[in-house]
């Protein structure tokens, strides 16, 4: 068994799922639940998804040997100042946050001479949905989890945290933060911003029922992700605003790019784009299902 | 039986499809293709999915009561010219572009007075795979199939290709050519340019082999329609560049809102942009899934 004590703040999509996870493969004893929706918290108590749970923050992570703060930026942001009073200075603590800059410049803030325990995570798994109701087992089998340790994080903390998410299924990649930031914002963020931008767009057309009736079904797919948690997105376009400027600059010069062409009616241009656009995808595609096949 | 001789020039997905499923539901007695790739014929005939083929694209449709032009919407432009003498003073004829007004305007100019006997469609229906291996019998089930009659197509012609959609589990609407093109420009054809733009923006990143490694599964929904016909998408570019600038720089203007927002950390804007179009995806996916259920 890995973990001893393990404490989770936030039991929605990615904290119920990893409790879930840990739970069914054995690797946790005790699972004590920290949540604002006190009905979350009953179901998991429940189901023995968790052991224990405290509608007080500092209660829930005191006996902690790891802890996860499963929130939106904002709130891991908010609450670990208030918390690490209340770690003990063995606590190991990581997050899973979908921006690692801002969450690591306030851990490193507040955290002191606790700050090499903070492993700074971010899982590559998610649905649309959110909350507790959308949580399951399998959420992290085969997907990455990118760590990105600090030159003070402590190599057993991040070890653990490793082996944590790797028992789960989960492979694990260790990047710098900022080339995270970077990166996330142009393969993760920037895909949500046009999908949110395109839903808003074509909502406030003259013609948006038809437009709407009209759809097909890869409109359903391509807009997806803008049914994701509004509050989620907001924190990360806040947390990592100036990568995600820099790819919205850069998209909005294809965008130009394109808009020339179709003038122009620059046939070579446009099938240019497009023919790299399907090849770099397929190849995208096949790169992914032979990944897949391999493992099985 | 709706039709005794039909033709079908371009056995693809589109055309195939249709074979397929006008064979499988007895509605047809003869099949006649035409196509460029004889292998597509030989392999449709081999199936019995058509009776007869030619690569005479005259000799294919002079013998058809019905003939369905599926092929990419400047081939069908360059075919009409090519097949109006050949063809009957009775022949049905219809396309499944999928925009309306550049193939209506070619149809106008060289079917004369025969011009009634057109019947311009599109099926809301393919997928990201184009070809007669990736055809399917029920590609149109439950699908919009939009015809865009003219005041002078005659009723007649009209009530025969409904009837030929409906009877393989189509819908039909009927709207005016340039309210298709324009709703289409905004439902479809942008959504498939910031696909594709998004595809070819991330492809050129210096990081690019790690942007896609670290993409999740809503990349690859997001970006399944940048894996279509290149030439297919060129195609339609061309023909409704005036619509597609309208929407591409509308959609411009809201990346230009959100990228302001961001920029001033206005969290209200944001979350005014995500919940509405949250709120708007969920709904569109609501009446989807409910007029599925009521066809039950």
């Amino acid at each position: 068994m890995l973990i001893n004590n393990l404490s989770i703040i936030g039991i929605g999509l990615i904290g119920g799922s990893l409790a879930r996870a840990l739970r069914a493969r054995g690797q946790v004893k005790y699972i004590t639940a920290y949540d604002t929706c006190e009905k979350s918290l009953k179901k998991a108590l429940d189901l023995n998804i968790i052991d224990n749970y405290s509608l007080d923050v500092k209660e829930s992570v005191c006996d902690a040997d790891v802890l996860v703060i499963a929130t939106p930026i904002s709130t891991t942001e908010k609450i670990l100042p208030q918390i690490t009073e209340a770690l003990s200075k063995n606590t190991i603590v990581t997050d899973v946050g979908s921006v690692k800059g801002s969450i690591v410049k306030v851990a490193r803030e507040v955290m002191g001479e606790n700050f090499p325990n903070f492993v700074p995570g971010h899982p590559i798994a998610g649905t649309e949905q959110s909350g507790f109701e959308a949580s399951f087992a399998e959420l992290f089998v085969d997907h990455i989890v990118i760590l990105t340790p600090l030159s003070e994080t402590s190599s057993s903390a991040n070890k653990l945290i490793s082996r944590m998410w790797e028992l789960i299924g989960a492979k694990i990649i260790y990047i710098d933060v900022s080339y995270h930031d970077k990166t996330l914002a142009a393969t993760s963020h920037l895909p949500h911003m046009l999908a949110y931008l395109l839903v808003d767009c074509l909502s406030k057309m003259e013609a948006r029922e038809d437009v709407f009736k009209y759809a097909a079904g890869g409109f359903s797919d391509f807009t997806r992700i803008a049914s994701s948690n509004p509050e989620m997105w907001h924190d990360i376009c806040i947390a990592n605003s100036k990568a995600l400027i820099n790819v919205l600059d850069m998209f909005s010069c294809h965008v130009e790019k394109i808009r020339k062409a179709i003038y122009e009616k620059d046939s070579k241009s446009l099938l240019d784009i497009f023919q790299n656009a399907k090849q770099t995808r397929d190849k995208f595609i096949m790169t992914k299902n032979k990944l897949n096949t391999t493992k099985e």
